[in-house]
């Protein structure tokens, strides 16, 4: 049976990310021949999508291929006959980002993308967004998948799964697959060779194993990630991390040669990784490091650095890459606005899905049951084969008490954050603040609420009707 | 079926508790008539023990009861036969409890008797002593039930489920008939009337509905309730109910009058109030008021006036009142204690056992499925039918996710610090910290252990095998 | 509080019952002051209904009580306002029954009333006339409890719980109190004294504890009822509850004066008993005796002597009885009907309800995690306590695997049935036919499941739509 | 990493089956080098051993492969540095299998080798000896995979499981395979490009999915198995199964014809199929057609011819075949002894956990939560990765109540007889047979199971301690 070439939907087409999702289809096009890639955003984002669109179709041109790409500022246009729709825009822009960022640190709050306020805010932004798509896919391409990278993902997936009768949902993220580079780098063996038993939910996960060609390392990969951690104090690597991702100066070098050994891991006590005997995601430092991670958004804070800010500066100087008439393939500084390995993970599951592979990735997707505690229809990032019907979650069982707390709690603060963002109700709003770890004062909650509620206003209207 | 007259021992007899324990047997003598009451301590309680011991006699006499009051450091020779052991024991006394809260808030974090650091050291010190005593129990008096007030609570409950076969255990706590009686009042019925929904842990429940005469008036509670909230902030409160435990001048006058009419309530925002459609009991303030409480303890702290050093004076002026030859009644001090409804919690929990009663209790007992998502076999706090064959939980069902988080969050805490109390395992222990969300830094979390584990070597015989 | 008097409908008015439930209001007028009684019934039954409401108004006339009867055809006149709503009516009247039973029969599979093809179509028959009166309820009386006694009341519940909003439903049935009486018998002991924890659902449950003031006695339970066991061969045995059932000469009398000390406990093997750990109920000699019952039932078959045959007759000549106007007491002679208890399992569920007595009965209500692997929104048959609010379930946990498999099995179909019920899908009906054990045959079920529907064809139009 | 040879043990390896297994390694030796593969049996073996034995040797030494072959009566010399262990033995032989076949029989109940009477005996007779062999692996080769072929498949897993600590050990059968060739055939699809999604227990099960390509093709699937079905009558079905298996002059001839397009594959009434929306596999017959297969079995009984007879003839011929010293290959004669897809199904197992494969296979392992309701800790028959750390399911989730039923109810079956098994206890094993719904009374299971427990009491001895 030969396959239909593929038709792709790429919502929030303008996004910066673009470039390298348009070189992941090129390098698999053997494997996956898109014949049309719709590059859709708004009208706010007509200039960039100009930019990124035709960047896009020199890079098709340069490798030769029948790829078409098309731009358009009309969903409904686009809809018709896709067999995925990606969706990776921002809503309200890196402006509202900067908002998420520094309004809970104006109040001595963590203000971050997918956790605390900043999150919060963000998935009340984008769910109903979402569910928008949903609905038009139902409408025009009831058979395509959606694929979400837009943040925050598990949220995003949640809600799809909670509030809509669309199956084909995924969500995708590049922390599992970064952790999965990262510890073969530490292991000093291939990546591919590798494979993580991933247990919780997107930016709020651990690896409970880890596999070297089938057989657990995992009494390898502690001892190795204890070593590392010894050496490091938390604000210390956090510095470097910084150092790395801004490049500055001899401090970035050095830190970039560190990292290159260790890219995307935190050091944990000694402690705390022999009793959990697992490998936290990065983001966990924002939970077990509290402290330590204000302080440096503070400081970032104080100084007009919070990432947003920093990363709207580096997309500044992309478009202005992405403009040159002469550049027909995806810029190597991309690399470092932060979607390492983003093309791949994205690229690699529709293949999968399109060709029916039954490899294993790491995915948001329906739980089923997978792991024993969390709703079956709710939402987990977890360890995945893929096939032409979607992934199919490995069963994990029960979580120890040692993880399994933080993860009931921040899925319910999942949970909480999709009714609000579909009802707008601010009590279940203020009550997911309350739920989540980082935010310490339920009077501090409702009051901060209250300014970004204001301060985000015309993208909620959900909370206006 | 005439039944046999009860034999009581309690461990922990020297305890300043034990006037109103005696007092509530003698009220209930008709009911239950106990014929022996043995207190049981430690030799380095033994003054104490003869103080309390001898107020107990003059009790008994001067009611005229044929009740027996028996004095004894040695627990072999006291449980033979008994039908109720209770435990009301403070491993180390007050001064570690001294430790439990000055460590961590020299360190700038909450040590509180059950919470954080604090509750989780007591949980470690008293733990195996239980343990000891329940083997002791299997030895001596298999039928006996084990009544425990000894805090945590919660902990202790889940630790004899979890490692004896001792099947007869309940857990106590005054807190939810406390709660009970503020919405009485609040409300302006006969407390008697009322009937709580309560679910959740020792020190961390909600009632999810409030019953009057079996008819749910949760929207008038949660009405006035709210009213009650917008009426005062946190910090205001929070004065107002450590003014009147040390009722100092003026200012505790007037705080007793307010308090006369709310007791034992904390103000929460009204958004939260309305988001989780519940009764948060008062220790929700440690977490959803962290920041505040933490403010108000190091207060407290600069002041050596940490709740321990404040009930350590109250104790000693206790025990000067209670050597007094002439008194042969519980004091009415007793009360500011903090105790309030304890015997009657204890008393009534006791007598119902005993005659089969059949009336609802607040206890911790085993959950056996009647909140969904918490281990079969893991305690809970609830409310339950008590009979002959022991508390019975009545089924409630899924949490909503509104504080379906937060509870999945300490009963990990709670498990890992009884696993730890258990084999001693320090990662274990860390772990637990970690898992607590007012321990906002792993660094911290393993430094400050290593400082307390010193400060009560001696009562943590497992870490130091 | 004073409480408003009570007003409730009958719906099924004209039942033979209705004189046992009219007594249990007038015992229990003091503590539950019934001032308005409505009895409603069809058209088709109204001659019924005057019989009985006639001699149900000499019997409130004779007991001085100021408790009004209203006769009437008119569903939505008498709802209005009422407190409790109780259910006796039979879709079809026995001629259906007689359908039912003889059927499945003449094909050689038992036929019985809420077990296999029987209990399947009459459940088929009743739901959506339930569903109907809770569309009715919802309009006309939303805060009215529905007290169903209609069988299957077990899939009646599990049909109002799960297709309907009215949370407020139990339902009833008279074979755990039965059981109690039995067992209390057996014991030598007053019923009063015994408690019973049952599991599992309405005419499929075990007594997996029984409680003396209280305290377990299954050992002492278990022992006799292996010796009653032991005594009796399984057909000699269901010779004699026959026998006295239907008086039959000096059989009758000799079954009686036996039965007198051991009613309703049917002989299961020494073995089986001893696995089990428990008492079944006497429904499950269609179970565990499927052999012999149908046999038995055979036997019934050609001597035209089915139960509903049998039923039938005796109700002509009750209903002679009732229309004798100086009869104005419960004839005695309906205690034969098989109804024994019924009219205290009524009265005290509803006395309960109004009172708020908190005591404990066995009731069909939402599991709510009681038992575990039973849906939380599914119906159970269970201990419960009886509070204004409702029924509260007592956990029970865990089923062990000697009972799980057959409750699970029973759910199943019970569940399939309602869906069958309401959407008159005939594949499914099939299907719960097939997970029925009475049903040996697929080829079968289907093809006798054409015929039944075919008899039933008026009173089953969901299923020709 | 190059890997190391593999050393294979196979218990039971006199069995007339082994030839297949030689034969599978043979294909995959470049895959899967077996360097050693060593034949066990006991005493009574012995000359089979060496006749299947030596015709092995033939077999490799044709192939041209640098495998050994040992036989020995000594399992202790044999199992040090296994890489996989794998069981495939008879206790008792096919003579105990003609007393589980016929003593139920002679009283007319099913007897038959996984289900029923028979079923139970012979798990009773298996499990101690494999829960043996687990501690021997234990002692001699812990880290080896212990691969179960010997029936029933799923309770032996289900024990080594609950009863030992050994977690890797899989439970094979050819059904779900045969299921997939069947269906391939009745698509007209290649096998390979088929997926089932197996739901439930060995030899109870349904295929809920079935995918072409990875897309579910279940409404195609079930028209055609509905016209299958229709085509069919039961009986008529069972008489050209069991024409094809003894082939028997032209009947056979006719049968062959018809079953080489839908072999394995049973009828089921239409309304059945639609209402389940799955394909049951073939031994579900002995659920559904009860009755006919009883039918069936009676005849075959009074004829000398149970399966185990047939088997026992089948196998005398076979082993006449295996003698002859020019014999190299596998005779094409095995194909008719019942094991079709037996080799493939082996050898692809320990391929893909030899190579990490990361494929999808049918097995029976531990469910981790992968089917809702079922324990996590229990075995299920299902699709998993096979990794070398084993198999890890692909999560299902809930059952609809379609099928729920009948699964739980074996798995309760199951785990009783396991209990059984290990404990000797009669009481359980009773208590099984009356959870098994191929034995219709209790006063029948309690009288056959002292016959048959008589008759095989050589091979019980827990029953006798
Ligand atoms: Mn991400
Ligand atoms: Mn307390
Ligand atoms: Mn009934
Ligand atoms: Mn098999």
């Amino acid at each position: 049976m030969t396959k239909k070439p593929v038709k792709i939907v790429t919502i929030g087409g303008g996004s910066s990310y673009t470039p390298e999702l348009v070189e992941g289809f090129i390098k698999r096009y053997d494997e996956l021949p898109v014949k049309e890639l719709w590059l859709v955003d708004i009208e706010e984002g007509q200039e960039k999508l100009e930019i990124v669109g035709n960047l896009a179709k020199r890079m098709v041109e340069k490798a030769g291929l029948p790829m078409k790409i098309f731009l358009t500022l009309d969903r409904e246009k686009a809809l018709p006959n896709a067999d995925f729709v990606t969706t990776q825009f921002r809503v309200g822009l890196l402006d509202a980002r900067i908002k998420d960022e520094r309004i809970p640190l104006s109040h001595g709050l963590i203000g971050q993308e997918t956790n605390g306020l900043g999150g919060m805010f963000k998935g009340l932004r984008t769910i109903p967004v979402i569910l928008d798509i949903v609905k038009d896919i139902k409408k025009y391409c009831p058979d395509a998948w959606l694929i979400n990278f837009t943040n925050p993902s598990g949220m995003v997936t949640e809600a799809v799964l909670k509030y809509t009768d669309h199956t084909k949902v995924v969500g995708l993220c590049n922390v599992p697959i970064g952790m999965q580079m990262s510890l073969a780098l530490m292991l000093d063996v291939p990546p591919e060779k590798l494979r993580l038993q991933i247990a919780g939910l997107n930016h709020h996960f651990f690896a409970t194993d880890v596999f070297l060609e089938g057989k657990s390392v995992m009494p390898e990969v502690l001892e190795k990630y204890i070593a590392f951690s010894n050496e490091y104090a938390i604000k210390e690597r956090m510095a470097m991390m910084k150092a790395s991702r801004e490049n500055i100066g001899k401090e970035g070098h050095k830190a970039e040669e560190s990292l290159s050994k260790t890219p995307m891991l935190m050091p944990f006590s000694e402690a705390f990784l022999r009793g959990i005997q697992a490998v936290p995601c990065g983001y966990m430092m924002y939970y077990y490091h509290t402290k330590e991670m204000l302080e440096m958004e503070v400081e970032e804070y104080k100084q007009g650095n919070v990432r947003a800010e920093v990363v709207k500066r580096t997309e500044a100087e992309l478009f202005e890459l992405y403009k040159d008439e002469h550049l027909n393939i995806k810029p190597p500084q991309l690399e470092k606005r932060g979607g390492a390995h983003y093309s791949d993970a994205a690229c690699n599951l529709i293949a999968s899905i399109y060709t029916d592979k039954g490899d294993i990735q790491y995915v948001n997707c329906k739980n089923n049951g997978a792991v024993t505690g969390i709703d079956n229809n709710s939402g987990v990032e977890i360890a995945a084969v893929i096939t032409a019907d979607g992934p199919k979650p490995m069963a994990i069982g029960t979580l120890p008490p040692t993880i399994r707390g933080t993860i009931q709690n921040i899925k319910a603060f999942e949970t909480l954050v999709c009714e609000a963002a579909v009802t707008g109700d601010k009590n279940i709003a203020i009550t997911a603040l309350n739920n989540n770890p980082l935010v310490p004062s339920d009077t501090m909650a409702a009051e901060i609420f209250e300014e970004m509620l204001e301060a985000h206003k015309r993208h909620l209207p959900n909370f206006f009707k």
